[in-house]
């Protein structure tokens, strides 16, 4: 059984998602394929939006970092709001379209720890250098694809496959059967269906 | 313990909100205060949305009703798509905002029911006169207050105290200590946080 997990580096709820994919699909014996992709262009075209919408309607975005943060502590997920928002995550979702699936997890959890854990910012290639540092990389090889032009175009691809999916959001789920679950808040959902291929009566939401 | 349960008759996620917060609430001894309010007003000065998102942007519309129809299934909530969205849920509204607490819930499912079940036009004076019948209520006393000047002022007193407390959406759960949980998804969240001042760490989302 497999769960596309498609993430967004300037979503702030694909953080929570990201730290906690991993030991919960792990438990249900689901495989993760992590999926980069880039939400301004899909936000444009669909509500026509050219920012966040925790920018464009502020008393939204006043609600989303304190759930956040609940939802962090929840978690037992370490979490700073980050002075920068939202931050620009193209050329870390670059590199992790270069990256095989086995080392994605790691380095995409260590960019989403500079930006919501340690205040820093994302789009500097010094950031990215030392995430991929930290996610046992070779930083030369993976900072050398950010520029690449079969990457641009393959994340390009990937951005327009998950329009073609419905997908509207980010974080967004989607079980082999191509059932969509948005939102960190859906994570436990997403992968009973991916078991069973429906929901579980007895669980929340 | 006290939990405020702000819904808009017109949003598709209060209709399992409403049928499940009374079994939830219990089990966990919490009172639940019903306060209806209207969403259009607060989507128009928040966002200039002068119709349902779910029209708006329909890539979301498409996703609402299918992840609307499993979260039915998961709870075991009859449901049927209704043909008319979004409804005109004023005369509902005002109807609720007469009724003390202790007569909203019965009539608000009903209400709730006309629309998600039987596919009613909740507008129509006759279907309100059922649900207020079936609710036990005296129809002639509580339909005259459709047009009643002192509660069409109570309810858009309480549409602005709504947006006051930072609402934005429905259904949304306020505990006593001012904290917004947003969504149908949120209410064990929101009714633990009432219990606890906290989450439950071990449970979902």
């Amino acid at each position: 059984m497999k769960l596309q997990f498609w993430f967004e580096f300037a979503s702030t709820y694909s953080y929570p998602a990201a730290m906690r994919i991993q030991k919960a699909a792990a438990a249900r014996g689901v495989e993760v394929g992590w999926r980069p992709f880039m939400l301004g262009p899909i936000f444009f075209a669909q509500q026509g939006m050219r920012d966040s919408p925790f920018k464009v309607v502020p008393v939204k975005g006043v609600y989303m970092w304190r759930d956040l943060e609940r939802i962090c502590e929840k978690h037992s997920i370490p979490f700073r709001r980050p002075h920068l928002f939202p931050q620009n995550g193209l050329m870390a979702a670059r590199i992790t379209t270069f990256l095989p699936q086995e080392q994605r997890p790691n380095f995409v959890k260590a960019v989403y720890q500079a930006n919501f854990v340690h205040d820093r910012d994302i789009s500097d290639p010094q950031i990215l250098h030392a995430a991929a540092r930290r996610a046992g990389l070779d930083p030369l090889e993976v900072m050398g694809t950010m520029n690449s032009e079969p990457i641009k175009e393959k994340l390009k691809k990937e951005t327009s496959d998950a329009a073609d999916r419905g997908i509207f959001g980010a974080p967004t789920f989607v079980t082999e059967d191509g059932e969509l679950f948005w939102g960190n808040d859906r994570l436990d959902d997403a992968l009973d269906w991916a078991v069973r291929g429906t929901l579980r009566p007895n669980s929340q939401n």
